[in-house]
């Protein structure tokens, strides 16, 4: 039930911004999942030939499968093509806490347009998504990857570009030091040009004082530039919007998804709960089918990390501890007046109040033990008495609460209840 | 969207009636999945070795996998353990027009109560459905495998009992004498004793009618006088609680699931498609697990069947052409004034209005089409002018109106006009 409201939840608010559902099959041909995958995750990939002599496997995310269908149908979609799409991926690697050989992804993308106004938009569907769920203390970090190779194209470090990420992605793990020492040892640049990388992903400040200095450091390279004024929109809009700014930041430091992310990039963490990693990620792609179609199709996009949140939302108590989706239990003690018991269900759901009718006329104890291990809220209960006079005993299961009501006056009585 | 909407109606009513949701794995250990199974959908199973050396396979249904859950947690879980369960599952068949190779099923089932209540109940499910879907006309046909059964069984026919069922399954296409000349030559039982089986099963008339008919053909035997006393509740039920009578029929011929169902049986038509045949069918069994534990588990469920269910809306035009789950669209035109467009999409959708920003300030043709084709119902457009006045541009692209009004009308004009 946590997770099925947690999914609802995305849905809700990732169609609130025009996101359409899509599905892809689970299997597709191996070919069209493997084609860019290195080894690694080949070895992960449940793969097989099925009846037709295909060889086939299982999705091992979903944004391969959007890639093939986007090639495949973006004619008909037009751009920009925005979808959400919320399912299971597969894959074979040794199960931990948290990770599972089957997931749940739930991601959304704007695929077709490379106006900065999807980035500010991604940003605000993660804001929206944590306030919906009803976090309320989160940061979204944010980046921009044209800054980060503004300053190595100025500094003429652009063909080192993966070396330094990969140092720089151990930053917060084993400190500036170790960070200088890697570049210059493993990657083979200057102390005094590794510093000048370091100075820049330490940064620290309100965003206004980081782009401030940002605009110092990538003056005359062009892709910094872009990068830079990308964050000033992005910053200056969510200001005009009125999203609080204690909930984005400016992080040059990261710069996830190495070879994948070419633009901004998110990340997202719980205030009360940083120590489970990011939340929601995702980031700006200059080209997502492009080992399926000739088109260009940029997009950007993010992911809600389904099970971490649910386990992260788990360790705050924010779970229903409730196994029922109905508030009311209807017991039953005369077997034959069943069809009474599941009047009254029925008039209940007729108002929108779920109920659930005991199928058996077993003991009020037995009946009462189940109401509570489910976590009913209201159970409504009659027995002859009751039916001779037409009423009801109303028992609040919260509050302890009991009372008899007129048939006409359960709906009421049980709203005021549970509302 | 249309499928989305038509798992998200079935959701709501199961949920009504205090059902919950389950998921289970994609794959399962091939043993589980198949133990049961027949040699034809066992060569549909995919099936294949996973990294661990595992022999596993992908669900052909959410029945096993339900048994195989209930066999393992029903201790934690209790009884009545009622659940929903919607996913898709695989048969490695031949595909053909409404038949996939991954396809959805959409269970609801209760587990562990032999009460009559539950199958009362189980019919109610299916009544709210197809009314909540918004089908106006459709029957739902319910018999009792014990009434048939026990005719079998006052006639000294039980031993023919799977060559008859099979010969009645028959009735509708080739007619009555062909399914007497079948009993007689084929399953070798008399003409009279054929006779009997079919004067029964072709019984026609109200519920009430039928139900006496069925008590003079039924006397003595005991199997046949408790089906006939489950039904005489059902209808007794429906009747009480005020369901429209025409929607729930009495066919003593069907007879589906030859081993599996024991009790009340149901299947559901269209009034308008009754050619497509059943789109939600379902049943009580004895014992679900019985192959996973020695715990009696007796249950009672149906299934809608989606695929099914959404082809017939789609022929019944009852499914939306729109591809955007947003009604408003708002244009851009000076593209610097982004933060602009994004706030006033902004108060739309916290006062529950989905709003979509076009990310780029192209032509209004260019947009206008975007609108069309994506079935937004409304535009909202701004340039020089209206940012200048606070004011926006309301399109309405149902009726084709247009009105300027002042930015803190733009909620309550789109308002009245998608409402």
């Amino acid at each position: 039930m946590a997770r099925e409201h947690l999914i609802d939840t995305a849905r809700q608010v990732y169609r609130s911004y025009g996101f359409a559902p899509i599905d892809t099959p689970a299997l597709e041909y191996a070919e069209v999942l493997l084609g860019k995958g290195g080894e690694e995750s080949d070895k992960q990939v449940f793969r097989f030939t099925d009846q037709g002599d295909r060889d086939v496997a299982m999705r091992f995310d979903l944004t391969v499968p959007l890639a093939r269908y986007s090639a495949q149908h973006i004619q008909e979609l037009g751009t920009p093509f925005r979808r959400y799409h919320i399912g299971p991926v597969w894959r074979g690697e040794r199960p931990a806490r948290g990770r599972y050989r089957e997931f749940m992804q739930c991601d959304f993308d704007t695929i077709g347009s490379d106006s900065n106004a999807t980035d500010i938009e991604t940003l605000m569907v993660i804001h929206d998504l944590f306030e919906k769920i009803g976090i309320e203390r989160f940061t979204i970090r944010v980046n921009n990857r044209r800054v980060l190779n503004g300053l190595l194209e100025k500094n003429d470090l652009l063909q080192h570009a993966s070396g330094i990420l990969r140092a720089l992605d151990k930053l917060d793990k084993i400190g500036r030091d170790k960070v200088v020492a890697e570049m210059v040892e493993q990657v083979g640049i200057s102390e005094a040009q590794a510093g000048n990388v370091l100075d820049m992903a330490m940064l620290t400040g309100t965003p206004d004082e980081i782009l401030t200095s940002l605009d110092g450091m990538l003056q005359g390279s062009e892709t910094g530039e872009t990068g830079l004024s990308n964050l000033q929109e992005l910053f200056g809009t969510i200001r005009t919007c009125g999203l609080p700014q204690d909930r984005v930041t400016l992080d040059v430091s990261i710069a996830r998804g190495l070879n994948y992310y070419t633009g901004t990039i998110y990340e997202t963490f719980l205030g009360d709960l940083p120590g489970i990693g990011s939340v929601c990620s995702g980031g700006r792609y200059d080209n997502l089918a492009q080992l399926f179609t000739s088109q260009k199709l940029p997009g950007v996009g993010a992911s809600l990390g389904v099970d971490r949140m649910l386990a992260a939302m788990e360790e705050l108590g924010m779970t229903e501890k409730a196994t029922t989706p109905a508030p009311v239990l209807v017991t039953m003690f005369e077997r034959e007046r069943a069809a009474d018991y599941m009047q009254i269900a029925r008039t209940l759901r007729q108002a929108g109040i779920g109920a659930e009718v005991f199928p058996e006329a077993k003991g009020i104890g037995k009946q009462m033990k189940y109401a509570n291990r489910k976590g009913f809220q209201v159970a409504l209960i009659a027995g002859t008495d009751e039916f001779a006079s037409g009423t009801w005993q109303v028992k609040g299961l919260v509050d302890g609460s009991q009372q008899q009501v007129a048939t006409e006056q359960v709906v009421a009585t049980i709203e005021a209840l549970i509302r």
